[in-house]
């Protein structure tokens, strides 16, 4: 990893136009407040357009109709935070931990690792697991026997693989366990965030397509499938078996309820619970609006009055 | 466990009536959609008849009523769920990891462990911790010292059992800790999801009846009782010293607030938040109903008017 | 820790005006309910009115407005629920855990570790963290390299302190990572509850101030600032560079929308979802009312009709 590139270079390696002296120095990226000498920052839409004319970074990557609003050397292009996820790559690494199993990891003899595959302290890999290459276990994540993650997978902590399915059926007022004997398939280039949880499958595997990021303490029931692509931010639930197309976005603390099918490029807003299927693309919202307390009450009322009324 | 058994043994063991061949050799279980030689299958219910006629599975359990819509050799049951699930049980173990203590677990010398206890990997066990018999601890499970397990429990991995509760009082603009002197205590054939938590009562215990069924990520707080037989779905929270009863679901991402009673046979839907106590049996519901963005946005300011106009 | 007080010891210590007899013995606290000879009950505000006639308890600490209701002997104060608590710590530790590194542990020797601090069985302490006197992590907590933490922190078991916020841009149909380089930056006097998760920031710090109380399996994105002396409990989520004041009071599975401003003194209700900034202190509520089914369907149709139609 360089310790400093100029923005020609970082021209020459990731594309876009740049406007000003191309022998400007960068070390490291920073935000429109903080950033400083060496520094490189961006502007993405125009709620920070106002940072724009304070800030005391290096450089900015921003897109042509922002271009006229700084005389600061400038990288123009399509998808300015797009290029600054690169251009931070470039100072820093995608996943901290280096390759190799720590000593205080338990991974069963049975478990097959790619090659510069780098397993935490603490981490447990259960028998017949595969992890491809390149792939980060951060410390303290359990993966059960039998799943297996693809080719540069990052598994923060805490994270939880193939634990067993909520597969319990009632006989005569208690609950009958079943044998939670499907497995976990994660493709390449999937992270998964600290704390998550994806179950087995019942009887056939759990499935999350490659590219797939989910966030922290997401919970991923028995026999779900996540289409490729598709981003799960955190406190989000998905029930069993539901069939979750590519390229969606799922905000933060929504619910999907299981058996559910949604289509490609669907996108629900946080905190929303899905209770039927979704074939068409589009936003999908279901919040009560917050407001002061005593105004939240008459509205409550109100609804609650519609329930009894309309019956 | 047997590598295989014929239709008859099954009968045999677990009841029902069979049409066809009692000679049928059954190895596993499968799905509709994926069982093929050797394996049973299941039907519940009328959803997935239509898979029914094109399943490949050697022998399906049914009900009566759904008796006539295959030739294959079958199994005719009142509960064809329950019975598949102790079909499965029969080629596979209900808990997949073998007795003993892993060499990487810390388990306190005076903790007390029974016949047959699995304690996995990177589980901490405290101090005057009891475990009945046939219980499983997947790896890094946390037993707070003082807390109680009954027998055949299951626990999966990341769970935490016996943290402090949430005690804090105010007092002049800090929050003063209130040590949490309870503990808690699990009765038999309770199993509790991976990462979930159980805090410790603040006073009192918390208290998990025999039975009881935690899904992943779910957060039980101080002084909480579960009656018995009750199921939590995933991201459920439960407040501070809710009383809820026996037979009860709780569906995903529900909240029940704190010191609330939950009779017997209440069955709370996914994403429903209580703020009372319910004291009749019944399903109970309340989730803002989703909607195309649009249609949404126009059904919450309606909704915000009301908060405002009926005052 | 002192086995026993009398009344008279305590109220010299703790202040408070003492009614009964001075020389009454005291071991342990109890709740109404249950506590008996040696232990000390409380009253706070009205709802325990009730258990006050009957309880068994060898003292009790209550308000000037109650105290005629007993003639037990008495602590009156202003805060009898904070006073119970201080009273509590003189007989129970705050935590539970003695000083010292569990040889499970895996603490890196660029880690900086203040004096009497705790840590526990299997926790992972990376490079340049900074943990100030007394503070304790129970078992399995991980904090991720060059995050600090200030005096007095509890953190409870599989929290996880750092781990990369949840940054990606996207670019022509798939995801690309933005390496999170800020930490995680801790105040004195923080608790942290089990499976809790605070990501580190993408490129300034993610910041909890002095005296924040954080229940069990929150999820706190990059970013975010917590203000000093606010408390968050279970199951709640805030999403990237909100800015939470101080004083403030978030309720179980609420959830803030990221860039957010909220002001000191707001307290948001438990399942609230929060989707813009708050700059008056206040109570704000946002929940659907939960019924019977049936009263539900008809008041969320009567909504939704609302939808399509004001359109």
């Amino acid at each position: 990893m360089p310790g400093a590139l100029t923005l020609g270079e970082i021209v020459a390696r990731l594309g876009g136009r740049l406007a000003g002296d191309p022998a400007t120095v960068i070390r490291q990226v920073g935000s429109l407040d903080k950033a400083g000498d060496g520094q490189i920052s961006f502007l993405s839409g125009k709620k920070n357009v106002s940072k724009l004319a304070a800030t005391r970074a290096a450089a900015v990557i921003l897109a042509a109709e922002n271009e006229k609003r700084t005389r600061l050397p400038r990288i123009v292009c399509e998808a300015p935070y797009a290029y600054f996820a690169r251009v931070s790559q470039l100072f820093n690494p995608v996943a901290t931990q280096a390759p190799g199993i720590h000593a205080s990891a338990v991974v069963s003899e049975k478990a097959v690792l790619g090659e510069r595959v780098s397993i935490g302290a603490g981490c447990v890999v259960g028998e017949g697991v595969a992890i491809g290459d390149d792939s980060c276990l951060y410390p303290r994540v359990v993966v059960y026997p039998g799943c297996s993650l693809g080719r540069r997978v990052i598994v923060h902590s805490g994270a939880v693989i193939g634990a067993d399915g909520f597969g319990i059926a009632p006989e005569a007022g208690r609950w009958v366990k079943i044998p939670q004997i499907g497995a976990v398939r994660i493709g390449d280039d999937v992270e998964i965030g600290a704390n998550t949880t994806i179950d087995r499958g019942a009887l056939d595997d759990t499935v999350l397509e490659e590219g797939v990021k989910l966030d922290n303490l997401v919970q991923i029931a028995h026999n779900v499938r996540v289409g490729a692509h598709t981003a799960i931010a955190g406190c989000a639930g998905v029930a069993g078996s539901a069939d979750i197309g590519g390229h969606c976005t799922i905000g933060g603390a929504a619910v999907i309820l299981g058996h559910l099918k949604i289509a490609d490029h669907v996108h629900i807003s946080a905190g929303t619970l899905i209770s039927r299927s979704i074939l068409k693309p589009g936003t999908y919202t279901g919040i009560y609006p917050f407001d002061e307390h005593a105004s939240w009450t008459r509205s409550a009322a109100s609804l609650r009055r519609k329930g009894k009324r309309d019956g």
